[in-house]
């Protein structure tokens, strides 16, 4: 009878924590959404030098609290699953325990400048974010519409890839010696990357005449070409979303006209009754 | 019977300042839309201190005959309206009454340098355009192809949001103790937003060769990922258009269904027959 | 009979000139398009003090010539023509004339450092290059394509320049007094339309983190904002090619299905003949 | 007998070299890929001082053991190839001969500063990967696309060459004396091209306030154009998607037509039933 009400309380727990159609369980979406920003504001904030110096108590006891919530959320999590070692070891699983850790290990260990770059996996709590929004119908089309395109955008991506390589290695050869940032091929690269996507830093531009107008070549191109991955997003998911237009592949019985508008209950064509399952 | 008059007075003062099918009424917008963007090019003039300086007492003067302007159009939309209360609580009526506010203040108050966040407030009058085009029938359509689309756009920039944290916080890490400006992390991440959306300042940049290459897998990045927004615009646009063309607006005679497929001989409701014209 | 000859020989010449279906009227428009890109070639060399000073009665020598030429064309243009009144008041005719002035002008003055604004006129040979695209077919869907969305761009664009009027002016009230570049209304909308655009300048940057705070927000903004014209076009351009598709708008005399390809002889749902006209 | 034995080496050197359908010619393809990857990286590292002073040995003996490597591949290919002269003188063969080239010459001569152009042939390896991206489906469908809307693209970037001439010496006129960087016409059209892209280096950026105003026309303009292509390349690939959808590849039984809708009963043709299975 105890284990009954044991094994109830771990139903609704689990029904909390692993499910978002319960008042209870969106609640605590929402607060632990709410936790994972605060904890990502915070340990940005950290870095923050002249923050750090001001608040340093403030932010280190935010921290403890918020660290404290996370392992008893894991610990929840741990309990109430069926398969523990399945959720121990998967990918949310092992970044609930990596962004716990770093601030037990500071405990035990004096924190050190090297050490932020240990600290900095609290910020994995991020990738939790992604995984609330699954309530979002509308990132589902979003992502779908990513993989069905990924093949292309791959390919389209190593087509730039090539290009920036085959464009950096010209402008290395004019103004290499000319002194305006074109010191190894690399860089140069790294420049008709920054051009040929738009970014333009101007750390690195070119200063002879024919430099200049490679890099005019440059820009038109990747303003023409820029319109390549649209493209294949806007017609992929144009695709989509005529695919869901509510016709039916029912046809007529009497005419066979096919194409029906699924709420049709009469053909559009001969007025003939047509059967539904 | 003087009331009567009055009444009419007022009617149609009404109909010229809030409708815009009468002759009357476009012209009220128009000089309204004039005097507004005149407005606004004043305050955007008073800011600077070289026209300041030289043109003093005009940019005054203009800029308390466009005040009294606006008062007087205040006074007759709450005299003319039917619920003057529902004017003024409206978001408009409160941006009418606090683009006049600042400049009586400034007869009481001797300005100050501080008090420019305040005459700011005029520039508040721009929303107005925005009232004004409503009369242009493209904004409508533009309008819903946005609201149609917030959610994805939404999950999109969270998505985009999210991503900067995670490579903000990776150049901090490579970067931060070069001395090329990647001090804090919410500094990096900045950087990060200025380089996935090839905004590309310049004013932060990567000085070691690993932050030049993980830049560059950012700008093409954001160079692939611009292409999403995009495609869900086009294809939401696209499906809009779309589905206005096949049907018709004609309504079964029978059972009042609407929205037939412009080459239905039958009811798709009831199969009862359409009657064209 | 000479004037018969002489109306040949203009007949001739007028067929020459003005259109484009014969191999001389073909080779007459290639030579045309030579010509005028070597015009504007010099006039940008002639601007780039290096080569002016070196090569300066080389360049001299060739705009005389290239001068005379569109000279000789422009009487040609204006002999052959049947109403040349009509042709000289025209936007070709009065480019066509204000392209060669300068030249002859400079016979009579010295040239000086401010003449240079004139001199700049024959660049207004550019446009000729427009009016030869006439004969590419794929001009024509693309003038169309922005004709169409006209309306929406320019909804559009005036939406975009009200937000930078208001993200201009709150980035001001922010960054004004810390020195960094904000130093008026102007010049603050200024950069917002240079951020919002993802140009990005780097000339000035916000200083404080709020002020980097909104820059961010500003960014992808005008990530997500870029999607609304492509959309506007890619829909229109869809629609403008699905309209095209080969269909007519004939129905059948047995069974009145409609909507058959252009190229059917017979009904694809019954079997029953088509008569075209 | 022996000759026969050569034979069926060669042909299946040839299957493996050429054809990536066995386990063994993908396998090559996969070597291939990955050497060619490795020796442009070689040749991006050599360009860099600080790597090419402390690792230049084994820089060169890496060097030295992929030119013999795509030395016996091209021998290979040669000896393999039915009409080797046909081989030899395609662009793939002149590629595959002249990134080997350099090396060899290296030993005869002394590498001297300005041998480093003739060095960076060896990067014409990366077409190579090009050609083996054909085995990618993705990339056809990609390649379609590009060359469909080739004439419109290069309309529209003759469009925005002439736009940023105009544009260029426009600013050129309004800028040029006031030492902003606007110091002749080509530097301003390039200036205009940086800009009109949004790539916006800041190496030259407009001072005045006249010069600012229309540098922001120019980038909201370059905002709203880039919407043109993207819809070209949008509009392309929506409709080969379309297309390719509701036709089907039945021949008609009596003339042989094709290319039916996919819900035709009748052959479009001669009237013929069609049978479908």
């Amino acid at each position: 009878m105890e284990s009954q009400n044991k094994h109830t309380w771990k139903t609704k727990l689990h029904e909390i924590i692993y499910e978002a159609d319960t008042p209870a369980g969106k609640l605590f979406d929402v607060i632990l959404l709410i936790v994972i920003i605060a904890s990502i504001v915070l340990v940005m904030l950290e870095s923050v030098d002249s923050i750090d110096k001001n608040y340093h108590n403030i932010l280190i006891s935010s921290e403890w609290i918020i660290t404290i919530l996370f392992s008893l959320e894991y610990i929840a999590r741990v309990i109430t699953v069926k398969k523990p070692i399945k959720y121990i070891t998967s990918f949310y699983g092992i970044i609930d325990l990596l962004s716990t850790i770093p601030m037990y290990l500071s405990f035990f260990f004096v924190s050190s400048g090297s050490f932020v770059a240990f600290r900095a996996l609290r910020l994995l709590r991020v990738f939790r974010i992604l995984k609330l929004t699954r309530y979002i119908g509308a990132s589902t089309q979003f992502v779908r519409a990513l993989k069905t395109s990924r093949a292309k955008i791959a390919v389209f991506l190593s087509f730039v890839i090539i290009l920036c390589i085959i464009l950096g290695t010209v402008m290395y050869l004019v103004e290499s010696e000319k002194g305006s940032g074109f010191t190894s091929i690399p860089r140069s690269v790294y420049w008709a990357i920054v051009t040929l996507t738009t970014v333009g830093y101007g750390d690195i531009a070119p200063a002879t005449p024919l430099g200049q107008f490679i890099a005019s070549i440059i820009m038109i191109m990747g303003y023409g070409i820029i319109a390549v991955p649209t493209g294949i997003v806007s017609s992929e998911m144009t695709k989509a979303n005529r695919d869901n237009v509510p016709t039916n592949t029912q046809s007529c019985l009497n005419c066979l006209a096919s194409n029906h508008r699924d709420d049709s209950q009469f053909c559009h064509k001969c007025g003939h009754e047509l059967h539904h399952d």
